[in-house]
């Protein structure tokens, strides 16, 4: 292994772009470290700044869905996808948002153990459900959606969380993308 | 059947704001429509914005592949998922594009009867992979790309489009996002 | 690729026995053109009579199903095993006895997204279940047809339309049969 | 379970047609039983005779496939699509042609574990491939068993005589067809 | 094939520690052969042991299910996995401890043919579930066993006695284990 | 959730054989806790020990197989079947014996991601193949194991060691079977 992000030869570019320099410096401060999939955009900037802002609106924007409740979506995509980069950076997420280690685990592991209310378990099988078989989703699953207490505005959410996690876990498979290690011990 | 691009009840943002109702004038002059999936999106237009700089810089932004073969991985990995939306929208450009309206149909229908020449074939290859396998994709299959005369650039962008789709496959789907009607017809 | 309906090199007894060539002569003039099915069966007429035979009973004979439900449950079943030659020519058919182009394309491309009448949709519910899982149909599978108002007469000729594409996908995959060009612009 | 050869209550036809009645007669003389496949069709003369016309042919008439070859792709085939009447008719039929019980329990339940000389081997790899993953099977395909001594005649055989039992199978299982008692003690 | 119990080399121990040529001449009394799966474990007696312990146990030990019961799982187990081994020597099981032939082929080839009670659906079911899809299986499923007149101990022993079989056809395939020829001809 | 160790209502016998009592003390010493799965068999002495002596045997017994190599195998076949329990149990022994917490990592959510030398990959590649494709295995299989080095007694140990847990995943499955909450923070 290599510092390089990716099994792929693409530099950063150099120099960075003050904007994007700036803001790998504010994930330093927050995060203690640049994720991979961001220094992996860095060889085309244009690039990196459409994906943060695909990746931000939808994971952090304003959302009936918690943010808990996205990254549960992300981890339970990622697992059925066996993506190694987002079930580390994502099951680090879930361990730390809901102080339970555990459920970090069982989301990757098998998320059917996981002991859930019925909104939640609605929406991860959803979501799963969109990741494995999208052709066959039709009107009875988002009535299932509807009927556990989600608007339409929400569907659209776990929706397209679930789809860009379909995008993610593929980029980084096929592009051999490795996860920070700083992941592996963050709120255990 | 209503005139909602998608089977959940998100109205457009009323007014649209003007960026929007621009960009959407611009679809009607240049596509005859505004591809639903646009319309889809209308309800939330920060949503709008950052889809549509994601999928322009993936689908029309400088690459070392053809439009052609962009549009070809989209018909193949919609086909791999049977997205509705996207096998009929992007079908189209592929027929439009290529001049050739039974590749369009290839790409459909099974894109392995298709005579391609080996650098295509290696493309829609990696690109079904990612799909239906991303766990299983390694070294060996980024040295095919290679062989083939992809450089690692090129293979970025064969794995981010394959992304995108799968993304927009199971949005769509899980959304039940209506093709705009006129598609059926085109580059015949 | 060459003349051949086939990938295999089997060339049409000659000459022909004259009951076939008074068919091929009624196909053109009935058709606009001999179907590469019938021809690639030209090598041994007696193979050709037989599975004309059969083909015909179960596609054109007396039946409780429509010509359109026949061929809808042809196309279904063809993409279910996607093969190229049979979505090609009942697709094509399936646009021509509906009148609705896009009906064709959704069996081609994912029939569940079709605004179907319950008959119909438990129609095809059943023929791909008959061609996806076989081995576990039972009771309440053909409870279901009958509950749509279907008699066992009808059940059997469902069950013998989607049994004969999944003789006929095959053999044409197998085979590496292609359709006539013609259809491609067929009831557009 | 009544007498009756499917779940379908489709009597037959009442008085059958003399050439019908012939032909039950020489199978009792010839088999000790009318096989229940033959009886299933007996409502509808026209489709019995279309249906053995196609049978005998394949199974039967000349080709470069011995009867014991024909007879083992209608296990394998059947075996991979566990249809219990074609698994218990054909397997007896095995047990019967080779002299050897073993090879007839192999091919129904695991045939790759069958010490098989390359040409076999080849030839049920294909008849497999076929059944389970047709759409996939190309030039390379046809290639291997051309390597393995078989003629394009024969491809042509082993093609439809494993799209023969995809469709037998299918419809024995969508309409519970029982196979004759008589078959189990057969050949042991 | 040579007289080695499975394909590897692993000859037995030499001399037979004498608890186990005591226990082999036992087998040869009762059942009139050394069952292989007994002979491939001899190379290391205290395999042997613990193997047997366990298989003792679990199959013939005190249960709330029946032998018979305890065998169809193996066989319909063993079908799932399509293991040559087990479905020979638990094939023959079931057509004896049954005294009808056709029960132990329908275990084999098709098990949701057989006309069962809906005790021995639920078992059944359950069984293959935990083959198939085993990550799967809740509270529902363990419901369902209970409504069918289950004891939670019963479902210890189903879930185990599946297990069992899912450990041993996969030992059985991995090493090429032939299973003894008396099997073929038993209670037909 | 309770504190009983598995879905079912199976209480410990009452007073535990002296045997059982001391082996429990020995877990508590060694381990810091009685694990789930011995709890769960204590309603029944003898299949406790029956299951002890076996998994003794073929985890910590004599082998060519280190054992790490036998834990690696333990997870990626767990991994494989998604098994909760077997996941947290064998992760964390991968983490403690390989001195690597993201090997264990690797090992439960995409193994294919680990840089292993030719020996551990040939050996985890049988293992998962053992797992999902068991019918499939055969003499190149084998081959490819001898060719990484391994003699046959090693090969009788990974398929043994496979074989077990895809017992033990299932019955823990199959049970609601829980893991201590002691092993998630073990050797990170």
């Amino acid at each position: 292994m290599t510092d390089r992000p990716t099994a792929l030869d693409l530099p950063p570019a150099d120099p960075l772009p003050e904007r994007t320099a700036r803001y790998f410096e504010l994930c330093e401060q927050k995060l203690g470290m640049v994720p991979n999939v961001l220094r992996a955009h860095a060889f085309a900037p244009e690039k990196l700044d459409a994906f943060t802002a695909l990746y931000n609106d939808l994971m952090l924007g304003g959302s009936g869905l918690t943010k808990l409740e996205r990254e549960m979506i992300a981890v339970v995509v990622s697992s059925a996808n066996r993506c190694w980069y987002c079930q580390v950076a994502h099951g680090a997420a879930v361990r730390a948002l809901s102080g339970d280690p555990a459920l970090g685990e069982r989301m990757v592991m098998n998320w059917r153990t996981a002991d859930l209310d019925g909104r939640t378990r609605a929406m991860l099988d959803f979501a799963e459900a969109v990741t494995l078989a999208s052709s066959r989703i039709g009107e009875a699953d988002r009535a299932a959606l509807r009927a556990a207490g989600f608007e339409d505005r929400d569907i659209w959410d776990i929706a397209n969380v679930a789809g860009l996690f379909n995008m993610t876990n593929r980029v980084a498979s096929a592009t051999g993308m490795e996860p920070n290690p700083e992941y592996h011990a963050q709120a255990r």
